[in-house]
This record gives C-alpha cells, sequence and structure tokens, in this order.
C-alpha cells in the first residue's frame, strides 16, 4: 500500500467508525455469533498474494463487526467499562502512525517526556499528593498496560525491596495479602510469582470492605507461623461491588509493620477522585499519607482507550532496583548521564506503546470540567438506576450502590408477614434464573457476581454514549425479567424451596 | 467532540500522516531536542476547560514531532526494526475504535476467534511444526505484549510445571539458563520473578552460539550443586550479533534432561523462517521437533506496528496450569462449557487488545510472497553494506553477518607488515571514538554493542522504507566517519595505543 491508498483506506477507516457510532444504538450489545463462527468465513492460511485493502476492510465489516461485543454501546453494563473516546482514538491513530517502542528516553524523547509530563497532570487531576509527582524527582508514575500488570510491578518491587532488607527471608515464607474482594490480580499475581497468598475474609456488615482488625489479627497469626506478608493489596472500588477497603483503619495497622508494602488498586473507581465529593468516601487523604503505590485505569472509567493503566509509587528508586538491567546496547548518552527517566525500568517488559498521547489528548479535549462532568453523569445515571430498584417490589439492592455500580437481585417481598425469609441458596436459584435469561438478551449487557455466597446482577455504568433513557430501558427490561423470572421459579419449585 | 468533529480530526490526522511519510525522507532521523524540551511547551497541568482538536493536533506537530525518533525512516539502522506498515496502521485504527480488551470468548467473540486464526496463519508462514497450532488443541499461539512478556509467561510456565512435577522444589534452587548473549529479557525475567539465572560464556569462535557442551557441563555442575535448571532461553539471531544458539546440539543435550523446558527466543529472526532459504540455518526443523515455547515479534522485523510479540507453546495445558484464575465475575456460559479458548489464560495480565487484527491485515495486503519478498529485500540491502565494508580499508565485520544484521567496526589495516597488532583495548578506544561522532549525527541512526570484550558498531536493515540508496549513504557516512576517528585517534595517541 503506497501513501495515496493509505490515504483512500484511513479516510474510508474515519467514515465506517463515524457510521458505526451513528449506528451504536441500534446494533444488538452482545455478539450473536456462536463459537467456531469466524472459521467458516476466513482460510485456514494466509494468501499467497497480497489482496485489496477494499476487500479487507469489507470483509472487516462483514465478518469482525458482528463477532464484536460493543463495549461502547450506551447499553453496555457489564464488566466495567472501558469507555473510549473520539479524542483517544484519534492521538492512538497518531502513536500507531509512528510506531516507536519507547523503551528510554534517546530512542523517542518525546515518548518518556509526555510521559513524565502527563502523569503529573493525572496525579493533579486525581489529587495525589505531590509524593507521587514525577516532578518529585523521588516518587513517580508510569503508564503500565493494566491494572494487572500495575500491581505485578507493585509486588515485584515490594518483595525485592523486602529480599534486600531481610537477605535470609526463604521465597517460600512470602505471603502476598489480599482479601476475598480483590480482583483476581491479586491471585494471578501470586501464581506468576510463585509465592502464597492469603485471602482475608470480609463481611456483608462491613460491606465486603477489609477492617483494620481483620488485617491486624491475620498479621499476628502470620508472625507467630514464622510467615512474611510484604504486600497488601488493598482495593478501593472492588470489581464485585465497588467496596472500598477502610483504608484509615489499614493505616493504623500497617504503622506497627512498616515492612507491608501497600498497594491501592482503585483500578476502577480511583478517576473518581477528580471529582473533590467522593475524595473523602475514596479515602484520598489516606492514601496520600502513606500508600506505597496506587493504580487506576484511565482505560476503564477514564476515557483513555484501552490500554492505559496508570501506577504511582511513593518512591521510584523501589521500582529500579528491582527492575533494572541496562545491558551494552542500551546504554545512551542520556540515560549513563542520569538525566532522563528510562521508563523501561519501571515496568516488566522492555518496549512500550505511545500511550501518553491518549491521555494527553483526552486530558486536552475534555479539559478537567469535561471529565469531572462525565464522571459525574456516570454516577447520576447510576443513581436513577437505584432509586428505581428501590422503588421495586421485586428486585433490591444487595449492598450499597458504589459511584456508577449497582449490585442487585430478585428478592422477592414475602407474600405475608408470616411466610419466613427464602434461604440463601433458594435465592441464588431464582437470581440464576433471573441472569440466565438476562443474559440471553443481545440489547443490553450486565454480569454476575457472587457476594459471600449471594448470587447477584452488577451494573456499571461508564459507556461515554449512555444517557438516561437507556438506563430506564434497562431498568425496564431487568424489571420485566425478573417478573418472569419469578413466575417461572415459583411454578417450577412451586414453593418447595421456601424454609419454612 | 461529536462523530462529525471526529470525521474533521480523523481525515486530518490520516492527511497529516501522509505528509509525515511524504516528508520522512527528509527528516533528521534522531530527534534534536535536548532531556527537559517538552517542559518548556506543556503547561503543569491540565487545562480546566476542554480545548479544540485543531489546538490538539497542531501541538503534536509542533512538539512532539520534533521529539520523536523515526523508527520507521529509511535510514534507522539502530536495535533492531519497528517496522510498521500502512496496512497495519489502518487495522489498529479500527480496533482503537471498538476498544475492546477481549480477555475472553464472550466479551468480544471476534478478538479470541480471529487470533485464534491468524496464530495458526503465522505458524503455517513460518513453517512452525503443526504441534503448534491453535487448531491442533494441543498446543497454540497467543499474542503477547513483548518478547519480554513471552519470555516471561514461557519462564513461569515451566517453573509451574517444575513445581508440579517436583514439589519438593525449592524457589532459591530454581535456575533459568541463558547466555551471555541472550537479551535482558532473561535476565529482567529471573529478576521478577526472583530467581537465580545462569549466563552461559559463548566464544567469537563459535559466533556467539551456545553449543551442546557448554550447556551440558552447565547442568553437570548444576546437578552436583544441588541446583535445578528448568528453563533454557535459546535464542535464534541474538540482539548483538544476530546469532542462532546452536538448537541441533541443545537438542541432544536435552534428551538427558527431559524436564528442562527450552523456549527459543527468536524475537527479530523469527519471521525470517517465512523464507524456505533461511529455515535451515535458522535449525527449523529442530525447533519444531523438541522446543517448548517459541516466540517471535511480528512488531519487529514483520511489518505489524507495534506491540505484537508471538508466542507458541507445545502444550497449552502448561499455560493454563500456571496462570489460569477464573473468579465468579468472569464465568461465562461459553468458558464454563469449555468450548472455547480464553486468551486471558495464556498471558499475564486480564484485559488485552485487538491485535489479531493488525497480523490479519498484514498477511492479507502484503500476502505470504509480499511478506518474504521485503523479509529477502532487507537481507539484501544488508549483503549490500556487507560488501562495502568487506572491501573497505578502514571497516571490517567483528562477526559473520546475520540475516539483515552487521557488526563491524573500525578496523585499521598495518602499516607495514611489521607493525604489530593492536590491542582489544586500544582498538575499542578507536570505535568508541567512532561511534560517538556517528552517533552524533542525526540522519542516521546505528546502535553500539560489546562483543566478548569487543566494542563494536550494530546495522539492521527493516524499515520498509530503506533502499540500496540509503544503504550506500549509509555505508559513505560509516566510511567517512571512520576515517575522521582514525585521524583523531592516531592524532590523540599518536600511535602509543599501538602494543609493541
Amino acid at each position: 500500500m503506497d501513501i495515496e491508498q493509505f490515504r483512500k483506506a484511513g479516510y474510508q477507516a474515519i467514515d465506517r467508525i463515524c457510521d458505526y457510532y451513528y449506528s451504536l444504538n441500534e446494533q444488538s450489545v452482545i455478539s450473536k455469533v456462536e463459537p467456531g463462527y469466524l472459521r467458516e468465513h476466513i482460510p485456514l492460511a494466509a494468501p499467497e498474494k497480497g489482496e485489496d485493502m477494499q476487500v479487507i476492510a469489507d470483509d472487516y465489516q462483514k465478518y469482525i463487526i458482528p463477532g464484536l461485543t460493543h463495549w461502547q454501546h450506551p447499553k453496555f453494563f457489564a464488566y466495567f467499562p472501558t469507555a473510549g473516546s473520539f479524542e483517544s482514538i484519534i492521538a492512538d491513530l497518531y502513536a500507531s502512525s509512528v510506531s516507536n517502542p519507547g523503551f528510554n528516553w534517546s530512542c523517542s524523547p518525546a515518548c518518556t517526556e509526555l510521559e513524565v509530563i502527563v502523569m503529573d497532570w493525572a496525579a493533579k487531576l486525581l489529587g495525589l499528593s505531590p509524593d507521587f509527582y514525577n516532578s518529585s524527582g523521588v516518587g513517580g508514575g508510569c503508564i503500565q498496560t493494566t491494572a494487572s500488570d500495575s500491581v505485578l510491578v507493585a509486588v515485584v518491587a515490594a518483595r525485592s525491596l523486602y529480599q534486600r532488607n531481610y537477605p535470609d527471608t526463604k521465597m517460600e515464607d512470602l505471603v502476598i495479602y489480599t482479601t476475598t474482594q480483590t480482583h483476581s490480580l491479586g491471585a494471578k499475581a501470586a501464581l506468576i510469582l510463585g509465592l502464597q497468598v492469603k485471602t482475608l475474609e470480609v463481611t456483608a456488615e462491613d460491606r465486603f470492605a477489609l477492617r483494620g482488625e481483620g488485617l491486624r489479627s491475620a498479621l499476628q497469626e502470620d508472625e507467630r507461623g514464622g510467615r512474611k506478608p510484604f504486600i497488601l493489596i488493598a482495593t478501593v472500588g472492588t470489581t464485585s461491588s465497588g467496596a472500598v477497603d477502610n483504608i484509615p483503619e489499614i493505616r493504623e495497622v500497617v504503622k506497627d509493620y512498616p515492612s507491608l508494602w501497600v498497594h491501592i488498586d482503585a483500578a476502577w473507581a480511583g478517576v473518581a477522585l477528580s471529582c473533590d465529593e467522593y475524595r473523602k468516601e475514596l479515602y484520598l487523604d489516606e492514601i496520600n499519607s502513606f500508600a506505597n503505590s496506587f493504580c487506576t485505569n484511565f482505560h476503564k472509567w477514564g476515557l483513555v482507550n484501552f490500554d492505559c493503566s496508570t501506577l504511582w509509587v511513593r518512591d521510584r528508586k523501589h521500582l529500579t532496583d528491582a527492575l533494572d538491567i541496562t545491558p551494552p546496547f542500551l546504554r545512551t548518552k542520556h540515560g549513563d548521564a542520569g538525566t532522563v527517566i528510562d521508563f523501561r525500568n519501571w515496568h516488566l517488559a522492555l518496549g512500550r506503546r505511545f500511550r501518553s498521547l491518549k491521555m494527553w489528548f483526552v486530558f486536552r479535549g475534555f479539559g478537567a470540567e469535561g471529565f469531572r462532568e462525565y464522571i459525574r453523569r456516570c454516577i447520576r445515571l447510576n443513581e436513577i438506576f437505584v432509586g428505581l430498584i428501590e422503588q421495586s417490589n421485586t428486585l433490591s439492592l444487595v449492598t450499597q450502590p458504589s459511584l456508577a455500580l449497582t449490585v442487585f437481585r430478585v428478592s422477592p417481598m414475602p407474600e405475608s408477614s408470616n411466610q419466613a425469609a427464602l434461604s440463601t441458596q433458594s435465592l441464588n436459584e431464582l437470581n440464576r434464573l433471573f441472569f440466565g435469561r438476562l443474559s440471553s438478551k443481545t440489547d443490553i449487557m450486565l454480569t454476575q457476581t457472587t457476594l459471600n455466597g449471594t448470587f447477584c446482577v452488577r451494573l456499571a455504568v461508564g459507556s461515554a454514549h449512555t444517557t438516561e433513557k437507556h438506563v430506564h430501558e434497562a431498568f425496564a427490561l431487568v424489571s420485566e425479567e425478573a417478573k418472569i423470572a419469578l413466575e417461572l421459579w415459583k411454578q417450577t419449585f412451586q414453593g418447595a424451596a421456601v424454609v419454612g
């Protein structure tokens, strides 16, 4: 393809992306294809001769788009959003056009320098302590691939620090602390590193937040057992229910355990720190006062296209002490002089995409004000949904809603005050039936979860295209399906499941 | 930004990318900016109000482009290439427009299914054994971020397998095998995982390839010492000199050590397997017969924009046994039924970009024929450079050229046959002077390396825009600078460095 053919294909791609967004509302959210659908349309090997871009682009429309789940769809309420933006697509296009693994300063100064700057922009937007700014020269922030990578980097840094401080520690004794509500990234980091993980229990009464007392008794128990907890992955906004670990209590406990690194995983909720009114409930002051590392994903609820996970550390030296390897062919005069940051020593891989450009375009295109307005709109939309649930006879909240996330389930009112409560198992059966029906719909997408044994359904608002209308439609559908599920369940179980 | 504003900004971006490529030849390869240059142009915090995209796009031209090192430039001969293509940029634009972390089948069927298919296309293009095809149902391939991630995944899978087979093994006894020529990814994987690494010596006589004997005696020594080597990272095409470890000899040795996982890192050279005539020297048959995992980066010398590292394993179960964690909120009906691949269990993170689209567009746009033609053209261009070096009085090859990579240095002819050879140290001084001059040029870019103490210069051909003319220009410049360096060095050292 020559430059003029690229221009033509590029214009067409832009036009087709416009068409895609114009039609998004009419598309089903969930792909209707069956496993293996694509094999029928694609040959078993690459063609021998090059094909015309027009044919390829048409095949994308014909075979790929129907196989997509539309994460930008206004009625995508599943998982957490990956809320992209047009600003971000444009930035990524520029970045892609100069394909460039900016692993050190000299191999593309702009990549490093822009990242240094926009990570400080982001830190300021979120109200992070200046200790975390790159301009501090001590702490700093760096873009990672995903929150899993961010936590892995933090765990590696923490382990390396612990082993330097206590060189006789056996790997087998090291323990990573998580809770039952920590994202699977905690367990995965442990699998990857071959380390033990301790999963602390949390309760519905505490809204699934880790409390100080639970942490302290676990630490004491491990101390007695000779195990070495070296990092706690605390969560601000868990995946299942948006729970926020009790950071103030955690801070008090770790005062007595200064060698315990505290990583704050705020992959989803962290961007809400951009709004003053959520800083208290998300414990910003406490995070700022003691957390060793903090992560939020701008590619989730932050308008930056996937991938863009932002990780800040209070002491960059702990990253470079753990990860710095400089072979001869990577020596450069600036790197050797120590005047510039080589981000390759702040993450797992060597090469890295030019992702700061997306953050720059988004922050400038929206402005801090526009960014906050978007966050507030999502939360407001979720509050509308919560209001409707609260008025419902069939649906109820399972736990307090969190920002733009609601966890709910079908929970029938007792038919008479004499009727006993339904068992968890019985309610779970009902809700599995309910979710089974919901997930067979293709014009909306929600996900399931289980909270301490309670099966429930999650709705997370995040698409930049979601409006009140979509939330009302979502509620109408959920409400309708709840009624049908309830009816079917009553018929099937004929009240047999009601515990006497 | 609304859809029509996006169309406008998108057209403009496409036009500006065309301008960029039209002018690439005239740009300096290396950015002329000084460390800290960008701080002067960018405010300290994000703007409060959103800005017009035109202003942002103009700032990209004004402040970012001058800070880029142009990896697509025809005279970029540094590191290894990240040879992008227009096909790949278009594909990435489509992928970016549907921002989509395809971590399991149902969260976007096309992402998984296309990856399953194009990884088989790639395996066939490279001549890999059907054992590695996804369609085998046993082995399989998956896109990773970089070769560092690929190796980390392989090491984790190997360690996990070893620990399952030998549950009493202490982490402290585990050893990763590399050579002095292994990419820093080997040492970094060890750092990340907190494991020992053994760096085997290789010699110039063996062209920096690992031989069977060296491997065997290291294994025997570790066996005696109670250490547990569990993975060898063998390289096909090292970074410093393109050396190819002696895979046939390695195969013979590991027959006696069946619990040693062999990972083949062919990050750069692997794509040359697409051409029949290089399969023998790159030991394809032997790799196919026993390697546990194989990696090449299509984002290096494979026309796919960064990032796109491809990893194949002979047994996918070793990946999922090591990495599978399925929490409730990730349960899906297809995943639970086991009918589809969930690639999240094949890599470190959870979310993943839709990168198979880039491979699909590139393979179709170029065709297998066009892909091979590009590889052959790069090698031919390098051969031209090698021919010129061989005719030179001042420059000489340090080791046999490898595919599209040449390692050379200034090596003056003795002025008389009585004159003794120069010491390594003295020649290194000369070559550092030479490379210092070369790296101060901004219209060409090469990198340095050291091969068993010999300081040398690398030239790697790879940009899709490089032609014979650029190679001749590169040689002319290198030749000229070699003469000047030699002159300066003679004046400075006045022959003092000549060892009597």
